[in-house]
């Protein structure tokens, strides 16, 4: 089950010099699929702007987390919306955006993006 | 025939936590060449914004939908506003965009693009 | 000689569901250079949103007319805004783009492009 | 020396039309390092817009004065500016860039652009 | 341990003709985990717009300075915001962006964008 | 069904010169699986060398022979060493291979390659 | 566990018409790290020759016990002899490949390859 | 219509220190299809041998020769074959080969191989 | 130092069903220069057949092991034939070679090869 | 002019371990056309094997050897037979080839290759 409990933070450095954003691509993600029980492979990008005085996600932290999603059943949309979510509550970011891309099943490729928060637009639509 | 009964549909996330821009590509489309009846092969990409509290196409049956076609004869235009039509029909997303990247005929590639609803401009021009 | 006649159009499929955007892309057009009879060889990209209630031009008697360039002794500049000069009469589109993109000659690459219409931001300087 | 006398314009094709944009890229320049004398490699992208009535720099031309800088020693910041005010002074065009793209130095490569005018912001950050 | 003393400048271009932006990129940058001690390897991004009358930094002692961070142990956003705020100390330029691209960790890749200044948009989002 | 009276030839050029290889690569193959009734995409790559005096087989006709697989259902192999003997029996080369490449099923990429005669070893293994 | 009762075999295509090479790539292999329990991810090549009168694995067959790999701590070296042992058990080929290729860790990437029977020189090395 | 006389040679290099092997790779050669009327494009690949004491083709003399193919109506194994034998009744090389690589034509791709002399075993295959 | 004490073996699979060749490549090779003391990257390639009964190198402590060059002044030719005898020596395998590919220098990309033991045909000269 | 007093050389590894194979490409030659005057620009690619108990030719005094051509106007096939000879001379290497790879003239790349010695199969070709 996705496990929020194995994830880290530590303080983002000061922003006094401008703004950060970080980016994380795991290329290798694998859940479930709820209907079929087959295994989903697939990458996920995270990017986000630490809020001021806020936190990051610890590297290896975020990669267990991720793991944790490996015998768990759930639809593209729903890993999607759910590393948003908890990513979103870990750190409070400014802005945080999520996309999934997964290989193809059927001959069809997907990707999924999340957002939170005001997205600056040179961010969006990637 | 474009078989619209093949399309099925599931509740979208809800997306208290931000939108979720959805992307499916699929490689492996073909229909035929409605004067020389000869096959013609493309992708084609839908990109759709689900509406609040609206619904998601199911990956396999829009599958299903994109095989009615293999037996049409029916332009490249009339392939992407019908793809459009029927799945702004089928799921009343926010905005949605099709489009079709055509092998070359006659040493000519095309791209056909349409859309539907207000497409952010990140998106446009894709 | 660039031969119009030989360009047919065909209704373009009703805009109610919104915009079309077609993009044809010639990768095999040549013509010859004015001043040391050489041939050229380059692509034609054609980029346009038919006018509603407008027409389309027909994908092999575009291709016939691009031939109708091969013994022509024309510059570089000259081909990109005849043809566009050509389509925009022969279709009246709500905008439309001609990129040419030559082989290198003396170790430089040449692309030109012009403009007919308001075209959107999302398709200028492409 | 950087030689501006082999630079020879032709009269821009009538813009009547709608705008031109023209684009020469180079990919084989080379001048010298005025500090170490060894030579330096590169490419350079020359974009702009003729001015209404006005001209274009004709191709084999702006070739031999590119080749002009061959044992020149002069720094990647000055070619890049060079080149701009040269190509200004010569075509008086609406708006100019040119974008210089060095190989490594050191493990370092370096891209230098420098603009004249109101160049569109399709353009910029190219 | 970095050291700024390594870095040395020299004038910028007059800008008399417009805007300059250069941009020098190092895929030969290393410093050590302060966790682990293990090496990391990367890219390292200086994007940057002399102010007027202002300074560039010197590419030789901009290859010594990140030599400087070879035995250091040091968090990718820290190298990050590190050279960003050196590079603003030395140069006080217009504006500056640092992106550090590092190879994969555990499976997942990590970029680190940090700013100073005005960047104008079409420098944004790289 | 797989129709071979759509195959024409005709003379191969005099080899008095030395011998000639052949290779046509079709990206636009589809047949059916025979079990689930799904559409298989994939490419087919013909290479061979005529016998001396033999024949060649015509480009079009070739072409309108694998569209006649389009509504088969037919194993991969199958459809390999089908093709393999039909053009062996047509032609009588001196030597034959037939690959063909499937886009992916299950997430298995597949290729199968089916060879007729005395293949040099030059071609074998591709 | 590695489960071999998963696999299923098909009679090869008869070899009348000479031999069949048969090539099967799965990009969506994953198993675990018997040191660490992190999971590891790599793609899995078999490529064979049917005994004459023999038999093929199924394709699904194949993918099903390849995810049977999913929970099982094993290294790279034993993924590739285990696969190579059962699938020549099951199959008994003229000869047979197998080769991993993993994502990297801790910088390295690594490929293994086994074999079993006399592969012909043009497939080995690869 | 092909023309001969535009080939000129030059002597090659004394060959004491070993042979050489020379290439030349055009992309721009054009013809017309002998059916249908309509321009085919491809690239030529000439690799040969000059013999002891030989001669080579002039660089410019051959691209003359290959445009000198642009009016005529001739097959993809006409033009390979004729090349061959026209450049080794000029030459009288130790061995030449010449490969097609023609632009699709419905779909399918096509290289045409020819040789001759003994090509030593590392260039057949290409 | 290179420091073979960190290197650690175990023992190779059991090769009754054919040999196994193991392949390890390292993106983040780094030592110095020894004339100037400026850092080389590179590429390392370890190609290798255990011996029957023999052992394997452990993945990890391959990584330490080229760590420990990080500070040491060393020759491209050195880091390899060491790095082959260091091997050789840990692993007496039936053939081993090393590879390393170093980023370019003064415009100057290198690849040194050096082997031990019959290295089977289909291996040399990669 | 070619300038051979430039050329340094070291003693080769001891080769005890079995022989080394060295390659060294450069991406930055530069010539003059003997006809014309004009600029060539090309890639060398140095690859050989030192005699055992010989010479490593040093790749600082190689650049510096490279650079003496940039004003020597000397066709592609003498470049290429040039450098071989010196490079014999100077190393009296077991074998040795040159690459050169020249940018399109007239649209037409050229590739020259010079060997000396019994140069092993699996480097021909190459």
């Amino acid at each position: 089950m996705p496990d929020t409990t194995l994830l880290e933070v530590f303080p983002a450095p000061a922003c006094d010099g401008g703004p950060i954003v970080i980016e994380h691509v795991s290329d290798e993600f694998t859940s479930l699929c709820p209907k079929t029980g087959h295994p989903d492979f697939g990458s996920v990008t995270l990017r986000y702007q630490p809020a001021p005085g806020g936190v990051c996600v610890e590297l290896k932290s975020l990669k267990l987390y991720y793991q944790s999603f490996r015998s768990e059943g759930i639809f593209y949309e729903a890993v999607t919306s759910t590393i948003r979510d908890h990513l979103v509550e870990l750190m409070k970011p400014t802005w945080l955006q999520i996309i999934t891309d997964w290989k193809g099943r059927g001959g069809i490729r997907s990707l999924i993006r999340a957002e939170h928060g005001e997205v600056p637009p040179e961010w969006r639509g990637r």
